[in-house]
């Protein structure tokens, strides 16, 4: 599956849309979580910039034409996770908060200089085995303590960090 | 305010963007509320067709680049339900559900024929006087037993009335 | 596990506290998902009373003093559904509703004539085998269809069906 | 109305049923927003303690036996921020937490030293003017900065300041 098939943008008139309409993004958090529900990791991806630079964000991407967001979520998690992640998406749609990315900083507190994107955003237990498949990427398990600490909230750029931290006032735990 | 400032879509290029990305879009039921805040009556816009034919449908649009959720829902229940209608928009931008509407119907219960569009679904009580500006619409104020029923139901298309009955539901009205 | 412990309700005091205060319950929509989450049954345990009376309802029971909302849906669910009914307790305590049983009929869509019973209400995906372990119980598995159909709905007295319903229409199932 | 009408408890049978079972409360976080619906301040009470000692909470308080939440809701906002406060209790039920204090420190975010309690949370919207009725009481508005800072944070005890932080994540302000 790729967003070359018929219908989808390719790449130069993504760039002229993008201008133009908001982008429709889903977003997941992934999380271990015990018998009872209750969060105990929360799963983070790691990028090294060319520079060196640490980043760190969650799992996220487009809707396609013509894809439920069920679907997007579950394609992006299995890009993101690997194919034995199982992840669990949730039987409801409604989101724990809608992340409104702007290119224009300051007017949410999320920000992308590429787009004006529109995110779903929500909490996906993972119970298998998550085996990043991209070449930059390795997933990181922190507590919930960490994750909402300082230390980690820098290193998440654009915003993710604010939009973990919902999610982690979402499943309570501490912010 | 109109869609022709730059950086919007002219009506040639939302044609073609419609078939290549699903459009955000956010939706209204408009409700009248008591003191404790139970809703006593749903609006609905009234349409008549060319052959005479009556559907109903809620408060609908789209969102625009550059322009916040929010932003969306206020622009679209000023232009269906006048200046005057004091609509009290949600604190929260946590939609009760996000529906999605698909050129090819089945694939949910939401169906629009032009394109593939993706609804953040609010309840928006609304206090002052609704005067629709726009020359076919009229709002009518039903009961929450009326709304549910299949007589108001069949006049609702493209899944319209299922979507008011999530409201329903959502708010603790009988379905 | 009994309700005896001290510090708990003997079961004359909890006659007398009942009509003096409300009681806090939790209640779990058993589902079956798919991978990409969307509901595919929903289970309901069957009850069959001294008379004959078919009669449905969903798993259902009391928060006990210090006891967590989330331990209390993992005890009835394991009660109700046996010990490898595998439930996935959501990370979020969010209700999809809270459900008000008043004594008096009418107040709300539910009633229950023993007591004031506030429940707030989860849909629980459960992944293992359901084994019921109570004797007059069954569990039986429907489609979404199936579960908002008037002949299921007839059987879930106390207004457990439109509970039901509230659930089918918070997954986006027809009602 | 006081809560010695026939059916309520009496504050001595109040005390042992609190060792019993969980009492079931509602929390407001009470805010001022524009007419796009964001929230703009954020009120809190002021206690001053015997000692000269400053705390801030929410508007709180029990559910009656037959009273509905929404009831409680009203009564308990008029008895803090008074008769012209213009509460806007939100039409849908769904809490944006729970919050469950334990008398055993620890469990939860969440310590009542004489109960065990679960809150239903709602934001609720005020547009009147706030003249609390209670003695010790003041209400003093903070911007949602403000409200999430360590100065106002630590002035909330027994988890407010938590449950504040999860209000303002969930009408997406920073915390």
């Amino acid at each position: 599956m790729t967003e070359t098939t018929p219908g989808w943008l390719a790449p130069e008139d993504l760039e002229s849309t993008r201008a133009q309409l908001p982008i429709l993004y889903v977003e997941a958090v992934p999380v271990r979580v015990d018998d009872a529900g209750e969060v105990t990791r929360i799963g983070l991806l790691l990028r090294i910039g060319s520079d060196g630079t640490v980043s760190r964000t969650l799992v996220s991407g487009r809707v396609l034409h013509h894809e439920r967001v069920r679907d997007a979520l579950l394609r992006h998690l299995e890009k993101d996770l690997g194919p034995v992640a199982l992840p669990r998406i949730p039987a409801s749609l409604q989101p724990f908060t809608v992340a409104e990315y702007f290119p224009t900083p300051g007017i949410t507190e999320f920000h992308d200089p590429r787009q004006h994107a529109v995110s779903l955003a929500y909490i996906v237990p993972v119970a298998g085995d998550c085996r990043p498949r991209q070449d930059a990427l390795d997933l990181v398990w922190f507590s919930p303590e960490e994750a909402a600490s300082p230390l980690v909230q820098q290193e998440m750029p654009g915003g993710r960090g604010a939009l973990l931290k919902r999610a982690l006032a979402h499943v309570g735990c501490p912010t």
